[in-house]
Parts: C-alpha cells; sequence; structure tokens
C-alpha cells in the first residue's frame, strides 16, 4: 500500500519507467494497432489512474476530461491535486499546462490549487507504440520558468494569452521558478501585460492569492 | 476486391455498421480499458484506413494527421480524396470539417478538393467502448448547409472565422445545401463577412473556383 506521494513515485519509477506502450483497437473483432501520436498522450493519462487504483490508491477522478485537476489522490489520509502530462521526449515539452483565462480565476477561488502535483511521462515513439523514457513528479513552479518575451511561458493567440506552457524542465540547465512566490509574480506581471475584459484586476488578485498562501504555509508550520 | 467507392461503403455498412469497438491501453504488460470518449474519434480514423488496407485498396495516407485529406484511395484506378469523420452519435455532430482559412485557401488552389468524399461514423459510447450506430458517405455539400448566423455552420472566435461545422446530416429533415455551386457561394458569403488580412480578394477566389468547377464539369460530361 502506497503510504507517500514519493513511494507513489518511486513504484511509477520501477514498474513502469522503460516499459513499452501499445494501443490496440479492436472493432468487431478486428484489432488494429494505432501508430499516431496523437492518442498516446490521452491513452498514458487514462491508463496512470487505473493502474494507481489497482495500487491501492484512493481516486477522485474529475467527471470533466477537460477540467483541472485530473483527479484528487487520497495518501494515508492526505489529499493531492493530481494532474497527468505526458509528451514526445524527442522534442521539449509542449503540453498545455492549463488555459490562462481559467487558471488565473481558479488560482484566485481556489489557491490550494497551486500546490498540485504534476507526474509527466516522457515517451519515445517506437514501430509499434512507445517506450516510457522517464517520468517526473514535479511542482507547478518546477515546470514553469520566465520565457523569453513574457514572464511566463505563453502560448499568445491573435494578442490573448491562451495557454501557461512549461519550460524544458528535463534539461540540466533549466530555469524554473525558484518557488511558488515566483510563480504567483510571473502570473501577475502576465495578466499586467494584457488588456482582458470581465477579468480579476492583477493588484486585487496578487493580494488576494498571497495572502492565502501565506494561510497555508503558517498551517503547514503548525503556526 | 472493392471496385467502386459504393462496395466500399455497402462493405462498410456489412461488416462494421452495429458492431462493437474496444480501445485498449497496456503498458509494461499490463492492459487497461478506455472509457473515454476524446479518443475514441481518433482511433475509428486510424481503424478504418488499415481496415480498407485490409480488403485490398491502394491508400496513400497523408503523412500530417493533421492535414486534408486524411487519405487518397485508389479504386479501380480512379484516385478519391478521403475524410474520415467521427462523432457521438448521441449529439448533433460537432466535428470540425476544416479550418477555415485553411480550407479557403486549399480550395483556391487546389478545387479537387471539393469532391473529396467523407466517410462518417456516429458512435454511441458503451460501459466498456462504443458501438458503431450509423455510417455515412457523403459529399462535402451533403453535410454542411447554411446556418443561422452564417451563411454556412462556422465557429468563430473572437470574431475571426475559425472552423467549418457540418449540419445534423443524419437528421431527416436537414437543410444541406443543393450542391457544389451552393457550397462555394456560402464560403464566398462567408469570407465576405471578415475582414481577413493576406487572404485571397472573395471575387477573385470565386471566379477562379467557379470556372475550376466548369472545367471538371465539362471533363466528366465528356465536353
Amino acid at each position: 500500500m502506497l503510504q507517500s506521494l514519493e513511494q507513489l513515485y518511486q513504484k511509477a519509477l520501477n514498474d513502469i519507467k522503460g516499459e513499452k506502450g501499445v494501443i490496440t483497437i479492436n472493432i468487431g473483432g478486428i484489432p488494429k494497432t494505432s501508430r499516431s501520436n496523437d492518442i498516446i498522450g490521452n491513452c498514458v493519462q487514462e491508463w496512470i489512474p487505473q493502474w494507481l487504483e489497482d495500487n491501492g490508491l484512493k481516486l477522485e477522478t474529475n467527471p470533466s476530461s477537460q477540467a483541472f485537476p485530473d483527479f484528487t489522490a487520497n495518501i494515508n489520509g492526505k489529499k493531492y491535486d493530481m494532474e497527468i502530462k505526458c509528451w514526445n521526449y524527442n522534442n521539449n515539452p509542449a503540453f498545455d499546462i492549463s488555459n490562462f483565462d481559467g487558471f488565473y480565476r481558479e488560482i484566485y477561488s481556489s489557491p490550494a490549487k497551486l500546490y498540485a502535483k504534476y507526474l509527466i511521462f516522457g515517451y519515445v515513439p517506437t514501430t509499434h507504440g512507445f517506450k516510457i523514457e522517464n517520468i517526473y513528479l514535479k511542482n507547478l513552479w518546477e515546470i514553469t520558468g520566465k520565457a523569453s518575451k513574457y514572464p511566463i511561458g505563453l502560448q499568445v493567440k491573435q494578442g490573448r494569452p491562451f495557454a501557461i506552457r512549461p519550460i524544458s524542465f528535463h534539461k540540466p540547465n533549466h530555469k524554473a521558478f525558484a518557488g511558488i512566490d515566483e510563480f504567483v509574480n510571473a502570473m501577475y506581471e502576465a495578466r499586467k501585460l494584457f488588456k482582458l475584459e470581465n477579468m480579476i484586476e492583477p493588484d486585487a488578485w496578487l493580494e488576494h492569492v498571497i495572502s492565502k498562501i501565506s494561510d497555508n504555509q503558517q498551517r503547514q508550520e503548525g503556526l
């Protein structure tokens, strides 16, 4: 029985890292192997929660597959918001961490979401499927950082911030944020760059989020 | 050996309609069934071309999974551009026919793409997978029509036409375009509604596309 997040991560490394994956589509009794990269990520995101449940973890899965977080894991009485992410390890990670607008609002109403854990799989496509090349367990601020054009990695479409994107956190010399405060400040700075209607004003947002983080840290330290 | 598009469609109806589908993800020897709707469409789009090749069809698959058409089928010496589309039959079809900008340009440079054949699968999710409820073989203008707000079904994002969307062509009283000319004219009328930079001017576009269609019709009729 898994007793901690660290044990969960060790089990993933032991059991899954280096393993091969195959996706089979069977219609009317005729099986075919998927050769497309498009669905590997989605499939791994479905397989992992089932595998965690096999290993005794109690999960509450988000009914909407688009919503954050993917699921909440109950480990030894503690609850962790968890996101599963995957990317083709031959490239730089380019998965969407979240939609900018939605995440900005989400952090305001539930700052605890900042502490979500990211279980991330780097796969390499093979002739008949894929291989799990590496696995990471990270905090949000450990996979994000300052980008050349913006205070945080951002996909911008037609002048609007669209999605928050990770840095190349798997490379040795990556420049991730030093902690949660730097991440929050980068979101604030990014928000100020864009005129967005019906979006909480940046100063009110920052003050509220920082006070909640501070409350949480005091609670963690038993103050 | 399939001798015509009509035979291909009949074989799909005979062999696939009413059949059940299951998607299995196996990592490190541990198989799990996919319970998500997100990947059914992608998987059917991969399974069908392989099944067509089993049945002796020669296909040229598009190396880019995002590009149009999905593949070109060689039947009895004739070539057909083909697109595979899927949707959850419990809802109205909402798959993207194409990105508006890209398709507008594509039709201008290769008007023959207007004659692509759409092989469309309506599936119903089940506890462990899905069931192929119905199958359609359609021309572009048979799955598109006038929408309430625009001359053609359009998804519009931030004032720009984004994707071309189908009508509910599976319902008895649908209002599809009467033919290719109506489709082309609706694209022209839709184009005129939006100021789009670096996009072929609508009048030049219409004149060019109509002359190409007319050439093609004369060729078909042996004039």
